[in-house]
């Protein structure tokens, strides 16, 4: 068992209601999503064509005082950041992830910079010194992201730039996307690039490829699609050329499906790279230099020696970060990462590899009340 | 080396021209198509959005006759049939595998039927008895589909019905197919899917998830996610309870990327089965028993073992068919596909697990030449 510091690469958090973002939105934003009188806001965030039956959150971590899981910093002290030894964590925002499925794009950006500025407000002033934010971007205007990046990614505390749903119907290393990354690199943040984010019923952006899904279990099988579109995309496209400081980070939709796409991708350049003659590098190098990858949810294979089998055939134990995706119905443990990956990866994955990702060093500078009894 | 029969499940044979197939057309359709003077054939096939800017053929594969690469049986032999040592082969026509990505669903069905008749007169008539057909479908409506699947079906050289290219938009396990697998059931033919038929410019269904690539090899790297999209609905939507003698055939979009989709399928099913009652057992045992799976392009890993590591975690020996893709740009070779997988599997892949596929038992009627000489 792993009894080391860790890093949580993802942690949903959101705000009680929508209406709390109603004092970070300008007077005329605030007037518009309010006009039908105060009986329904404009919605900030459309619905999901895909419903868990289930629901997507964890049944235990709907806070008692009201509000959606992971509205209760209390509720999350308790349940993920004390026992599960959290060091740092990446807030990666709950209901706002979806903020790029908004049709206005012009709404879209200013719900994004409210949000952010609620996320400043709220989460990221000190009453948790463990905590480290995400600048969310609505990608619908990619100058507007840009700025939005620019405006808030020197805050001490911000620790990356979150993507998560596509506005425009390319995958993300499309041009069109590119000043995202220039804002990025500039403000040495890397890129959060969250999957999932393509099943609203505003968007004609297919979440899966070759038709769109009918069930949950159809679409959250075949989540990783999204991610290995955008992944391929940015390489392809160079992206990494362009910005050779610009770091990514993958997250939830596991990491078994990562050494089939290297090896096709590896293969597929050898025959087409007459199409690329940007990329100077084969494929994979570019992923094992700039891009990192989340484990939520870590695929379960029918004995666990497979599923380390399968990673060890590529440097898993140098691109894996750990991340819970608290509160949502499949967030994975510290002790089930830790039963399920080697002991000798665990400092790496739990810890070391986001530290490097993320650029920090040593202990946080207000590290939370466990980790600063642990260190005496 | 392997010295034995082959089983080429992957063929693309096709017409020296779409004029071919007026001969096979009704009086009305042939009008409408040539209504033009005689200068423009109306299309029978949309255009691709994704050139590969080397050509889709192998450079050698042009007939000197002329005519696109896989129109001559004569070079087909010279070759593919002979130096492969090709018992028997599954034609899977060219340009109209993508009829289904035609606007019109009435003009589809009519091609369909005249490329079928087609492929009997000119391919299945006996100048070569090695060669087996598929019932060519446009899925446009699969009711007309299935009358198709029954009116060739009882054909003695039809060994599978033919499915590429989606024009509904409902990855193929949707209820909106299952005429099609009722018919296929009926005729006892399995169902072949091909892959990477989304990428035509009259269609909008996106062959990948989350955005439309731009680029070639963009597009192909990520071409195994229209089977896994539908390999994974076929088994949620339960057509195998539906249909429990229904066989399926995945064919050209590797075999690496298996092992991810099953344990996560897998995972997923036991925490979202609350939305499929209809199965009785878990998503990887009904793909082991109903499904099988072609091995071209089969993936390069940095180092060979690493394939053949990765394959031995899910039962691979008896799932895997050869596939040669003959005449595209990326064939595999018999002697390629030999190396790169073990000795002990080359019998199953090579030949016994389509037989047991299709059905097929002992040698072919009418042997090739090569191979009756090599039995004698």
């Amino acid at each position: 068992m792993y009894t080391g510091p860790v890093i949580d690469c993802d942690i949903h958090h959101d705000w009680t209601s929508p209406s709390d973002l109603l004092p970070y939105l300008s007077a005329g934003w605030r007037e518009y999503v309010t006009r039908s009188g105060g009986r329904d806001l404009i919605p900030y965030i459309p619905s999901e064509i895909h419903p868990n039956p289930g629901g997507v959150f964890r049944d235990d971590a709907w806070p008692p005082e009201g509000g959606p899981p992971g509205s209760s910093l209390e509720l999350m002290r308790t349940q993920l950041l004390d026992p599960y030894r959290i060091e740092r964590g990446l807030l990666t925002f709950g209901a706002g992830t979806y903020v790029a499925a908004a049709a206005n794009p012009y709404f879209a950006a200013e719900v994004a910079r409210a949000a952010n500025d609620w996320s400043v407000d709220r989460w990221l002033g000190g009453d948790d010194e463990r905590l480290y934010g995400t600048v969310l971007v609505a990608n619908q205007l990619p100058d507007e992201a840009a700025k939005e990046i620019r405006r808030l990614g020197g805050h001490p505390r911000m620790a990356a730039a979150l993507l998560a749903t596509n506005a425009i119907g390319k995958p993300f290393g499309h041009p069109l996307f590119h000043p995202i990354y220039e804002a990025a690199v500039e403000m040495d943040l890397p890129i959060a690039i969250h999957a999932a984010g393509e099943s609203f019923a505003s968007m004609r952006v297919s979440p899966v490829g070759s038709g769109v899904p009918s069930l949950y279990l159809e679409h959250h099988t075949l989540v990783p699609q999204g991610l290995m579109t955008h992944l391929v995309s940015l390489i392809v496209h160079g992206v990494f050329e362009k910005f050779p400081t610009l770091r990514v980070l993958l997250m939830e939709a596991g990491v078994a499906w990562i050494p089939a796409v290297l090896w096709r991708f590896d293969m597929d350049y050898k025959g087409l790279r007459r199409e690329t003659p940007w990329l100077r590098r084969h494929p994979s190098e570019y992923f094992y230099e700039h891009v990192r990858i989340t484990t939520q949810p870590l695929e379960l294979a029918p004995r666990r020696e497979q599923l380390i089998e399968l990673l060890r055939l590529i440097d898993a134990e140098e691109i894996l970060c750990f991340s819970s995706d608290y509160p949502h119905w499949d967030t994975d443990e510290v002790s089930h990462i830790a039963q399920n990956l080697p002991k000798d990866w665990h400092a790496k994955v739990f810890h070391d590899n986001a530290m490097d990702l993320f650029g920090w060093s040593g202990a946080p500078a207000g590290a939370g009340p466990r980790l600063a009894a642990e260190s005496r």
